[in-house]
């Protein structure tokens, strides 16, 4: 099959074995598959994995073996954490902190840019007929920005920053749009603060941002080593900042402030599918604003090149 | 007066002018004073503070310039922080993060160690009768340690470490050894660790401490920079780790597990002292075995020597 491989370099390989669903597991054909800065990350070394790329995507269940017979032709998303089944938190519904788990095209499991992906069938959510494969594949992302939601209560009376413009970043902004919050997004790319903008976010280059700890929430998607130092010159004291930015690199800093202003920071990554379903399902929220292009499984190659570009934001590859 | 000042050497002066309480304020005789480590970092430089040092004590008003005359002739403790009164914080409650505080002993006001002091009177809250001065000396550490109860939901089924045998570390063990949770205390003090292991916490030695991620919340009151590195090697994914430790400089650290990890991070400060009064009534907290010894206020010098010693607690000073 073809497939987006990472062994060092990234290439397109046109006859990667089909993989076989272990025990428990689906065989999926995939029609669309997302690229995520993660992935930007895996090619340049981050979590030093090798094989198929790729963790967001849609597709239909072709073979199960297992169980979930009923899920055989349906269209579905996968979450990607798939934990030992055996520990602690996979007992406890908190599979993605297994510290045995595998992680679909990030750690120890060939990833979704592919003809072919297998997931255990519990990871798998059936899409519905309304949601189209260009909105259903923003699930995995979405649910990344909802995992927000999970972890802090909202108040309506809540100045809330959201801190980068990226594809996360403009997710949690139209995300939080649809709360009575009074709600910023700052970042450094005018073509992507004007995609939020026109879903009457107020949307600031971070030149204007004035540093006064006046927000109560700030989130931080910069990516960037530097954005909790920023997020940290604009919380309120008793303020709660959102660390979504995995950069697994030292930095100096100082958390001094955490302590005397009573800060609380929370650590936040993968998301509940459900609900992003349900939302995307009643139209409650739309990604497609930051859909960039669409490129054919062959031009793969190109793909990458053009997400790694300034103004791009997310490109999907069309297996289909 | 009699003062212990610090103006960049710590000093006890016998004609210390006495100070006069401003609009809002009493005067208050000082019968006992603690010694807090806050007090030791300040004769090293911490918070660039000159004048009166000290910020725990028990005292009886003699003067009260303003409407609360009531208080005249009553034994109180007082909440160091003053706000401007005017700003959002201080108007909802949270004088302790005004902008413009002032801080007993600390920051902008002369202390509590001297024969007497003034704070407004909306900070002062009346000791019970039954409870001794010896007892309410450790009211504002007690609410440091109380903070932690404020702040943090601890459920019967949580394994808890409290990480640092110093005053505040062993206060909140005390504190916690109340509550149905699995609790354990780290220190490096065997002498220190020992007055935890009478009160039935347990009490290991830094060294015993395994390295897993088995807690599900971390209380760091090392007051080192290193504690929040060790308390990421041992707590779980989605827990909390509550930083009492105010390291005023930079130190390298990484993020990353917080992200991954999903971790809380909260910083803990100054604490409710109305639930610290009624629990000293009650008799359901003891602060006394950490008391290492009583100076008299003329040997107050003496009093700090004794205090920076490895195995010393709490010294008080005594001005009845």
């Amino acid at each position: 099959m073809k497939a987006v491989v990472f062994d060092g370099n990234l290439k397109l390989v046109n006859d990667y074995p089909l993989p076989q669903p272990a025990s428990g597991e689906a065989l999926i054909k995939v029609s669309l598959a997302g690229i995520c800065n993660t992935d930007l990350e895996i090619i340049k070394g981050y979590a030093s994995f090798t094989g198929v790329i790729g963790h967001e995507f849609v597709g239909t269940v072709e073979k199960v073996n297992g169980n979930a017979g009923n899920l055989k032709g349906k269209r579905v998303v996968g979450e990607i954490n798939s934990g030992c089944g055996r520990c602690e938190y996979c007992r406890t519904g908190l599979k993605e902190h297994c510290e045995n788990r595998k992680v679909l095209g990030i750690h120890g499991k060939d990833g979704a840019m592919a003809e072919y992906v297998t997931l255990p069938t519990d990871n798998l959510h059936v899409v519905p007929d309304a949601v189209a494969d260009e909105d259903a594949v923003f699930t995995e992302p979405l649910a990344a920005a909802f995992e927000v939601l999970r972890q802090v209560h909202f108040r309506p009376s809540d100045k809330v920053l959201v801190m980068g413009d990226g594809k996360l970043g403009l997710l949690i902004s139209f995300v939080l749009s649809s709360f009575p919050v009074d709600l910023t997004l700052v970042g450094k790319h005018e073509r992507k603060l004007d995609r939020a903008r026109a879903r009457n976010v107020r949307a600031l280059h971070l030149d204007q941002l004035i540093s006064e700890k006046i927000y109560d929430v700030v989130i931080d998607a910069t990516g960037s080593a530097s954005g909790f130092e920023s997020a940290l010159e604009v919380i309120k004291p008793r303020g709660i900042i959102v660390l979504k930015s995995t950069v697994a690199k030292n930095s100096e800093m100082n958390l001094f402030p955490v302590v005397v202003n009573e800060i609380t920071v929370m650590g936040s990554r993968c998301g509940p599918f459900v609900p992003v379903l349900r939302a995307l399902n009643e139209g409650l929220i739309d990604a497609k604003p930051l859909l960039t292009k669409v490129f054919r499984v062959d031009d793969a190659l190109e793909a990458f090149a053009t997400s790694s570009g300034e103004d791009s934001l997310k490109i999907l590859i069309d297996f289909r």
